[in-house]
C-alpha cells in the first residue's frame, strides 16, 4: 500500500531575467525557501529531484542533482535530474512523489529550474526543439512554435472559431498575473495588444506565446510517517499524480486536437484522488501557446470539443467562475522557465489551497489540478492537490 | 511497507561502434529484448525510464521518454529520462525500483542508452565534461581524464604504489571480456600493452581509460503483486538500491581518495538487503579509469586503503577468487556507453545470478553488487541483486 504524500513546503524565485544569478543560484534559492517554509532542517531531506530540460544545451551543465546538492549544502543526499522536455518539472515531482509514497524515503524535495536568458535566442530555439523528433521533424526545419501553429490552424478551421476567441486566453492570463509577485509580466494586455503583436508562426502572435525567462520553484514532500513526527497547521496532500505519453510527433497522431495523453493522465490522477473534473476548484494548464490552454480545457472535460474558448469569453476562468484557471498568470504571464514550470504550477495551487493567494484567492478552494506538458503534449503530467486541513 | 521488486527481464545490444543504428534504435532493441526475455506483453509495462546523459549535447535530442515510448510501440506509458552523469543508468534503475516498490506501478522497464560515436571526439570530451562544475572547474580547462589523473597521482604518492599495480586492473578487465559476446573489446591486453599505450593525462594511459562506444541495456522490473500473476523459474530480486552524493568537485573534498559517496550508498543498500560486503559473490565496479576500480574495492571494504591493487595482482577478482569483479569486462572492456553503463552492470550481474555467464560463470553466485558512478564519484548508485529461486 503506497503511503500518503503531502506538500509541506513551497518556495520560488520570481520569474524574470535574472542576469545576476546563475542556474544553480536560482535552484538553491527556491530549494532553501521551500525547506524554510516546511519548517524542517535541510538534513531531513533524503532525496532531491531536479526538474530541468536544457541545462546541458544552454549551460553546458549536466549532473544537476549533485551540483544543486553541493551548492545547497546537502551533500550526501540522493540526487537526480529528471527530464521530460517542458514537463520536466512535473515529471520530477512525480518521481519525488513515488519516492515518498514507497516509504523508502520519508522526506524529499523537488526543484524545477531553467536559466534561459543567458543564451542567444537562436540557441534557445534550438534547445527547445530537442523536445521534438530530431531525425524526422526538426530536420525538416520545423520550429516549436510552428508545430503549435499547425495545431492552432487545424482548430480554427475544423470548428470555425475566430482567432480572437482563442487569443483571449492570453488576455485572461495577463489579467491574473497582475497580483502575483512571482510573475514575469505583472501587467494587463488587451485583446487588441495580442492581435496586433508580431506574427511568429501563422496564426500564432507574439503575445500568444509563453515568454523566455529564468526561474526556479521548489516543493518539500513527505509521507505520513514523516508527518507524524512534525506538525503542520495547514496541509496539502498530493492526492493524485499520473503521467502519460502520446505519439511524440503531432503529425503522426490520429487526432492532433484530441490531447489523448491529457485525457489518459487526468483520468488516472483523478481516479486515484477519488474526484471528478467538476470537483476541481483551481486549475493550472500548460498554456505555452494560447491554443494549448483551450485544448486542455476541452480534453479535461470542461467544455465540448471546439467550445473551450467560450469559457474564456464568459469569464469562467476567473476566481468566482466555473473553473478558475491559471489564477497566477499561467505560462503566458507568470512565465515559463521550462524545467521550472511544472513546479510553479503546483506552487501556485498550493498558495490557493492554503488561502495565500491574495487578491487572486479562490474562496474556499480545496482541490487543485495541474497539467504540465512536454513537447506538443507528447508527455503529460497531472497532479491533483487537496487541502486536508 | 515498500513492495519487493524483481528483475524479470534483461536485454542489451553489443557495445561498439554502431554506425548503422541511431540512439533510438539501440534503446528500442535493448528494451524489446528485455520485454521478450521477461515473457510479458509490452502493454504490461506501465512506466518507462530512460537513463541517458548526453543525448541533448550529442544528438540534439531530449524528451527520450516519449521518443523511446513512441518508437517501441508503447505510446501511453508513463515515460521519463533520468540523468546523473555517468550514473544515469543506475539512477534511472533506482527510480524504476521506487516506482515498483511504491505499488503505484506494478511492472516497469528501464533502458540505459548512449550513442557516442556519431560525434567528433572533441564534442564527446565536452559533453562528458558537463558532469563537472562548468563555472568553477571546466572553465579552468580541466578535462575529465585530467581530474581523474589528479586522484590517481595522489593515490600513487600517498601509498607509494607503482602505477603498474593499478594499471593491472585494465589487464584483468580485458581478460574477462574475452568470453562476453556483448563486450566492445573481446581481446586480452598485457600489462606491457597498457603501460606502453599513449599517455592521455599523466599518469593515465590510454588503455587505462574506458572507451567511447554506443550501446543500450534494459531491464524489466516488477513487484510482488505482478509476480503473483506471472511465473518465472529463475528469479532475481533487487534486494537493495541506494544513492548518495559527494561534494561535486574533487578538489573540494576533504579526502579525494575516500569515495565517501560509495561508502554511504553501499552501506544503505547492503543494510536494506541484509547483507555484508563479504556476502557478495559478484561485483561490478565503475572503472571508467583503473584508479576508480581500485579505490572502489577499498571503499567497499574489500581491501584496506592503499591495498586494493593487491586483489588484482593476486587474481582475487577472477571467478573463483575472493571477490569476482567485472567478470564481463567492466567499463574498460565490456565498454562504457555512458547512460547505458549502470544497466549493463546489472545486466551482467543478472546473467551471473541466473547461471548464464558461460565461461565467466561464478559458480553458485547468489548475490551481486553493482556500483555506478557519476562524475568523479559525485553521484554513486549501488544496487544489490539476489537470486531468490
Amino acid at each position: 500500500m503506497a503511503k500518503r504524500v503531502f506538500v509541506i513546503g513551497a518556495g520560488a524565485t520570481k520569474v524574470g531575467e535574472h542576469w545576476d544569478r546563475s542556474l544553480r543560484d536560482l535552484a538553491v534559492e527556491a530549494l532553501l525557501a521551500a525547506i524554510k517554509d516546511a519548517g524542517i532542517d535541510k538534513r531531513d531531506v533524503e532525496a532531491l529531484y531536479v526538474g530541468n530540460m536544457m541545462s546541458g544545451e544552454l549551460q553546458g551543465q549536466e549532473h544537476l542533482g549533485a551540483l544543486v546538492a553541493t551548492w545547497a549544502g546537502m551533500v550526501g543526499v540522493a540526487a537526480f535530474k529528471v527530464e521530460a522536455a517542458c514537463a520536466s518539472g512535473g515529471a520530477a515531482l512525480h518521481q519525488a512523489y513515488l519516492a515518498a509514497a514507497s516509504g523508502l524515503y520519508d522526506c524529499v524535495a523537488v526543484v524545477g529550474v531553467e536559466k534561459m536568458t543567458d543564451a542567444l535566442p537562436s540557441d534557445v530555439t534550438s534547445a527547445l526543439l530537442t523536445a521534438e523528433d530530431q531525425e524526422y521533424v526538426v530536420f525538416t526545419g520545423a520550429t516549436f512554435v510552428g508545430l503549435n501553429a499547425l495545431v492552432y490552424r487545424m482548430y480554427l478551421t475544423k470548428y470555425g472559431v475566430k482567432q480572437e476567441d482563442v487569443a483571449r486566453f492570453a488576455v485572461h492570463c495577463h489579467k491574473m498575473a497582475v497580483n502575483n509577485p512571482y510573475a514575469q509580466f505583472r501587467r494587463e494586455a488587451t485583446l487588441e495588444d495580442v492581435m496586433s503583436s508580431p506574427l511568429i508562426a501563422d496564426p500564432i502572435r507574439l503575445l500568444e506565446c509563453a515568454p523566455v525567462g529564468d526561474g526556479a520553484a521548489a516543493l518539500v514532500l513527505c509521507n505520513e510517517d514523516f508527518l507524524r513526527r512534525n506538525s503542520h497547521d495547514v496541509l496539502v496532500e498530493v492526492a493524485g499524480s499520473a503521467v502519460a505519453t502520446d505519439v511524440l510527433s503531432v503529425h503522426e497522431r490520429k487526432d492532433p486536437l484530441a490531447m489523448a495523453g491529457s485525457r489518459k493522465a487526468a483520468e488516472a490522477a483523478m481516479k486515484r484522488a477519488g474526484i471528478e473534473a467538476k470537483d476541481v476548484d483551481v486549475l493550472e494548464v500548460h498554456d505555452a501557446f494560447t491554443i494549448l490552454g483551450i485544448l486542455t480545457l476541452e480534453a479535461l472535460g470542461y467544455a465540448p470539443p471546439g467550445k473551450g474558448w467560450q469559457l474564456v469569453a464568459e469569464g469562467e476562468l476567473e476566481p468566482g467562475g466555473k473553473i478558475p484557471t491559471n489564477t497566477m498568470g499561467g505560462l503566458k504571464a507568470r512565465g515559463h522557465p521550462v524545467g521550472g514550470t511544472g513546479i510553479y504550477q503546483v506552487f501556485d495551487i498550493v498558495r490557493q489551497l492554503r488561502g495565500e493567494a491574495g487578491p487572486s484567492q479562490v474562496e474556499g478552494a480545496e482541490i487543485g489540478l495541474a497539467q504540465n506538458l512536454g513537447g506538443v503534449a507528447g508527455t503529460v503530467v497531472i497532479h491533483v492537490l487537496r487541502r486536508v486541513r
